[in-house]
Parts: C-alpha cells; structure tokens; sequence
C-alpha cells in the first residue's frame, strides 16, 4: 500500500564549540523532522540553542538526540551505566531540549537516542521499558523514535506508547532486520540516487532489501537521513525530488 | 518592622558521582528552599533527581543554580564567556532541572546563578539584564535570587520581575554592602549561635552589621546557609530554633 | 615460606577540584608505595602534583593509575574502546605523571591500572599484551602492576617483564582466584585486624582464604589497600603494627 | 641583515574525537615545526599520538601547546586561574606530550601556550616568569615561544633561558606591537601571497609593517602559521616557496 506521507528525520545540533560537524542549515529545507544533541556526545548550550532556531524557522518537529555521557567517542561507545543512573542522563538531556524549545514558544515533539545508547535500548527489553517509561514520564504527548521492528517497538506496542519506527535511508539492513554493523564496508549507502531510490520504493511498498536480497517489511513512519555524510544534502535532495514527483508529502508525525 | 517570616535557603545536589558533598538530606528539614546544581559546577543527573526527590518530600522550594562550565573549579573562576552564549548556558541548566522537576509533579520556583557566576551578575548591569530576561522568558513565575542591594536587584525592581534579594547568614559584609573576598581570613562565620544571632538581628531589624561595624539595611527575603560547611547542620539546626522561639516563620517566597 | 618484606601500595591523588577523597596524608606514612590518579577518573593536576610531593616526602615508590576516561563513574564503567585507543590514553595518562614525577627530581615505578580497566584487562589477553607493550615502549624499568593469578600475569611471565602480582587485603576472593565482586555483600573486610590477620597470613603462607573456606595460593609481591574506606588508617596501621612485630619489613619492590 | 633560515611552526594535534580540524598532513611537509594540543583545548589522546608519528615522519621540532582547561572554548576564554593551579596545569599537558614524544624515540623541543593562556602571559611578568620556571624545571634544553617583543621575552632573556620569539604571519599588528584583536575586521591575513611577502619582507629585514603603517622591529625565531584557515596549505606552499626562491631555508630553532 503506498504511503501518501513519510517523515524524514536527522541528527542536528552536533557541532561542538569550535568543531563544526554536519549541514544542518543546508538540510533544513528538505526534511521534516530533527533531533538535536542534548550536550552528552555533541553540541553545546550555544548551539542547541541555534538549532532550536534554525528548526523552529522550518518548521521542523523537534526532538531531544539523548547519548552516554561520552564526548570523546561521539556516544557511540557502550557504556556500562546502572539503569537508574540511565534513567536521570536521560531525563536530564531531554529536560534541557524541551525547555529551551519551549522557552523559543515551541514543544518538544519526540526522543530519539544516540548512537550507541540507540543500539543499545532497541536490543535490551530492560532499557527500552525503562526508556519508554522516562520519556512518558516527561510528556505523555512525546513520541519516542526507535528502530522499525526491534524490542523497543513491540514494547512500545503492547503499552500503548507514542512510538515512531525508523527506517535507515543510507544503512544497508541484515536478512534479520538488523543494520549492518559499521565496521562493514558495506554498511553505509553514498549514492545519492540510490537513497532516494530506496526511501521511494519503502514508501511504495513498505520494505527494503537486505544486503542479501532478502525483502523485510518495515513498521516504520520515519526515515532517517545521516546530516554528517558527505552527501547529505545531495541525497536530502534527491528524496526530497524523488517524493515530490509522486505526491508523496515529506511531513513530521502526529496523531 | 519585625518580620512574621522567613525564607532559609541551601545550595544542595552539588555532590558528583563519586564524590559526596554537603549534608543535604541532614539540612533540608531547617530550611524552605533549595537551589539545585545543574551539572556544570557539580552535580550529575542521577545526584540532581535525587536531591529533587528530597527536597520535594520536605516540602522544599526548588531553584535551579546555575553556573560557568568549570567543574574543576566548582565553578568559583570566573570565565569570560560572551554573553549570548552565557544566556544558552544558563537556559540550558535552568532547563534541565525545571524539566526534572516537574517530571516528579513539582514546579520549578526560581533560579540562583552560583559562584562567580552570581558574583559576576551583581556587579554587572549588561550580565544583569541577560539574566533577567533569560529567566523570564522561560517561565514569568519563577523568581531569580541575587545580592540584596546589588545592580542585579536595582533593575529586577525597575523591570518589576519577580526577584528575591539575598542575605549570607554565614558570610561576613562590608561596609559597603558586598562580601568580604574568600580569600579574607573573616569572610566566613562558623559558629552556629553567632550565625543564628545575626538571623535573628535581620529579622527583627531588616540589618547587618558590617566587618567594620556598620549598620546595613538589606532588602532581603531570604537567607543562604552553605551547606557544605562543617557546621551546616548546627547552624541550620540553631536558626531554626531561635526564630522559632519568637515565632517566625521559615518560608519559601510567594505572591 | 615466609616473606621477610612486602610492598603494601595504596590507590591516591584521587580528589578533584573542590571535592576531598581518601586519607592521603594520613594513609601515607604506612605504606610504601602509591597509585597516582591521572586525571581520567580523578586526580586534578594540582592534586597530583600535590600528592606527588606527599609521596616523594615519604619515601614511596610512585605509580601512575591510569583509566577509562569517565570522571562521572569513577573509571568503575568498563567503556567498550578500541585498542589502538585505549593504548593511547595510557601512555597518555602515565606519561603525565611520569613528567611531574620526574619535574620532582624522581622517578616512576610503575603503572597500575584503575577500576573497570584493571579488571578488564586481568581478564584479557589481548589487552594484557597492549598495556605490557605500552609500558614497556614507555620505560623498560617500570613495572606493571596486576591481579596476581591474572591473564596478564601470565603473559607479563612469559615475556619477561616486570610484572608485580597484587593481592587485595580488603576484598573477598572467589574460590577461582577472582574478587568477590563490589556487587555482592561481603565483597570488602571493613575490620582493620581482620585485614591485618589476612595479611599476615599472606605474608607467612603466600595463601588467602576464599570466602567459601578454600586455600588460595597467590604469587604477589604487593598488597593493595583502599584509601577512600572508612577504616583506611586504622587498616594501614594495624598492618604496620602487626608486620613489625614479626619483623617483616613494609618495602617497594625493586630488582 | 638578511637571514638564511627561518623556522616555521603550525598548531597541530587540534582535533578531538569524531571532530576534525585543521590540515595537519597537508601542511607538514611545508613547515620545520609543530606545537601539539595536549587535550585542554582540543587534542585527545589518540589525535595526540597520530600527530606525533606525523611530525616525526616529516622531521618537525615538536613542542607541547598547553591550554586553560576549556574544550567547550577552544582554550580561548580567558580563566582567573590561581598560579599554583596554573602551573600545575602546564606541567601536567607538557609532561603528557613529552612522555608521548619520547615513547616514540623523540624529544620535545618546545613548549608553546595556546590562545588566551598565550595572550595573558604574553602581557603579565607573573606568569612569564610562572611559565619559565617550569618549562625550565621540566627541562632546561626546552625552548619556550612566545610574543616576540612581550613581557615573557624580556623576563626571558634577562633569566638567559631559552626563548623563541614568535611572528605572526597571517595576523595584523598595532602600532605598538600588539596582535589586532580577533574581534576586529583586519585581525587576520587571508591572502596567501600576501602573507608570504609578509614573511618574505620580514627575513630581509627584521621587520613587520602595521595596520596603520609603522615599521615595527621584531626580534623573532619563528614564523606561525595557523593551519586551521581557508587557505592554511596555499599559505604554507606560497611561504615555502618564496624562501626557496632566495635560498632561505625553513628549519627548526636549535642551539
């Protein structure tokens, strides 16, 4: 069944004080929805605060990027942290986001988590009860964003959870529905065209083929677009082009 | 003029991961309000949510603290950060624990910027007025505690915002009307009965006496007690005796 | 066999900024050497080079304390770091220490790994031989110090190089030869004597007792003792009581 | 008097974690000199040791580029940072690069302050004096650079300590000496045939024109170039070949 709408989704606000990282401002244009770094793996009070604004001129969900508390490694590596402990980095990071889109007279629309604690949570049934269960605790209204098809989602299912499956543009998925791991040369999509030609035929369709040919059907309502790659604009707008030409709506999720 | 009560406040959830700090729990029931370390110059967010839900179960007024990013310098070095990303940096703070807040069901009551943050915005008319709007446009309900007699409080008057003036229980004046330096062998008075004297003097007279002996007049609603010194909770302990002998009341601020 | 001399070392320097930990001055006069913290898990420059001077005044022989880079756990969270990494932020770590030690007219003795990274690495073959050839590519003379029993014990013997093996007087063994973890109980003796007794026994029989009663033969040449426990002096001292009264002398190792 | 040689240094070692700065390999082979960030401002561990193996690939002089602890700044905030503390900061980041330096079978050459710690000490006869002794306490055959013409220089050369004075090629000067401030419009040279005639003027002559016209006589050994601008490698290319074409040679301070 073809989709008359789909979300497209980004991480932002990842630059660092004096380190810039990713295009957000060039980006924008094409997508619908953002999450922005909570200050744990990147981004700064400064530049969160830019990126609210940069969002809120277009019009842009906004969502809370919670990561470990891991600037050196970008939070993408794991980190044995107690559950409570977890908990209050979350609360914290997505606290901090939502106040200052508040304080621009916007809200907060989701929570997506970062890189490793994103693996991490859509693997573990114990983290993704207790994400599931921060977030609601914030803001019933706020969707949590997770992985299409992963212990997270059918949690999320049972209790009833705003939550919002994702779908990886440019990662290339396993038979079993899991990305390829980015130590694989494989791992990431570069091509432009390729992308778009992917996110065309999941909104056609609603699956993507696994590296191995395999077809899985995605639960998914977002797609999510890397803005660090070296072509993330281009492929941005490729989609964006792609989309148009069939009616399809880029446009952020709500109920 | 006599007053009928009181406001008595505590700097609180300044320990950090494994380093305790202060004698919160042992405080909080001689006081009213609290203002809660925000990440930057301690406190980390499983020490902030735990600090909230004590302070909410001792019917505590919550204030965030704000401070310069300086944790090895617990935020008592003055830094010169250019103003707009001062503002980001305290909306960020002020956020994070306004969101944990009333993620427990509780409102956030004010915010006290700390260290040489605080010192630096009593003295300065520009950094005043930064933080005046700051704290405005995230809530027009919460109140922003300063320096009684400060520049800070001059222009809260005249912009008529909700400010509370600020007298040290425990901290030694001049004749002027700012605090001894720390780096002064008198800056800071121990002995609980002394600091409780002085309590009871403000309230019954409005006054302080300077260092040199001079007669103060503050326009002050509440009294900070520092809760990391040793005689914390003596000092807590007898100020809540000797005003309640005479029967004042100890108090959060409200309209 | 009994020993007629041990080397009892202690983890120090741990204090950062405005937060106080452990018994440094005190502990210090019962030991013989030290593990500086190297800023990674605690340890400011000034508290190093502070604790540094300490040691120096007393005699001890100095080690660098290495860890995972995570102030906000301790360096208690294994971090899932790459080899080439971690390798890095070794020599990175001990080369800092070596330098002010060396500012001091001394010289470094050794490294020892610090929480989650020492019992990563007694576990691990792979990381055993990156943090051998670190120390050795740093300096040849220093030793390397770990769990007695150990995996890296055994590759530091096959190589041949300097390896001291280390056995816990205030931790609980498991009748493999590991520490009971922190998790459990009975993890830690709290009692001075019985930590005393422990290391009596060590010293005469070169055995520990397991905690379900079995005899654990141990081939180490220092014992380490926690700074930060509350009976961290009473232990000290009743160690040095108890070994002087049979005439073994608390010395570092040396070849 | 026309020189015959002239060293040329670059900041090094700038980027931290997944965020990359500068262009380090594209500028080595143009230069005789590094100064590497020792992780205060940028520079983690792993970028520091990388850095090393390419300046020693290319046969630098190599030297420590110690911070105010200031990531979030870039080191370019200015701290009130008491001189104990400070100098203890300074050993430690020189003490980490020269650790490294040597596990390599190197040695440090210099030590270079970075932004505001370099601009402070440049105008205050307490820290030149704080930052002499203890370059000279960790090792007497390590140069210091700094300001040509500043405060360090004279206390320097009156203390007969090894000292470099610094030009700055691609940066404007006052009438008396003094770098025009970054917050003006014509603090920085962009153009890099500009720049080398700059250079070029200054090796024949010993002299650097003004904003506004003066000739100003400079006593310096070595030219900076900043190797994060636009057009640092055309810079570096263009200065590397004017000198080649009057037999100037580019290569590092030695005694």
């Amino acid at each position: 069944m073809k989709r008359i709408a789909i979300d497209i989704n980004c991480d932002m606000g990842e630059s660092y004080g004096r380190y810039p990282l990713g295009n957000d401002a060039a980006v924008m244009p094409f997508i619908s929805s953002c999450n922005i770094a909570c200050g744990f793996h990147g981004g700064d009070p400064l530049v969160i605060q830019r990126t609210i604004k940069g969002a809120r001129s277009h019009g842009l969900a906004i969502g809370a990027h919670p990561s470990y508390p891991d600037l050196q490694g970008f939070g993408r590596r794991s980190m044995k942290i107690a559950r409570e402990e977890l908990a209050a980095l979350i609360s914290y990071q997505v606290s901090a986001i939502k106040g200052m889109v508040e304080q621009t007279g916007g809200r907060l629309h989701h929570v997506k988590p970062h890189g490793a604690l994103y693996n991490d949570i859509a693997r573990d049934e114990s983290l993704s009860q207790m994400v599931i269960e921060v977030v609601g605790s914030i803001d019933e209204d706020i969707y949590l964003v997770g992985l299409a098809g992963s212990v997270t989602a059918s949690i999320a299912e049972s209790k009833q959870t705003r939550f919002i499956g994702e779908f990886f543009a440019d990662r290339n998925y396993e038979n079993n529905g899991q990305l390829v791991s980015r130590n694989k040369e494989n791992a990431v999509l570069h091509e432009p065209s390729a992308i778009a030609a992917r996110v065309l035929h999941f909104c056609e369709t609603g699956e993507v083929i696994s590296v191995e040919g395999k077809k899985l059907q995605l639960s998914a309502d977002t797609i999510c677009l890397h803005g660090d790659h070296q072509n993330a604009v281009a492929s941005a707008r490729a989609i964006h082009e792609t989309l148009s030409q069939v009616q399809i709506a880029i446009e952020k999720v709500s109920s």
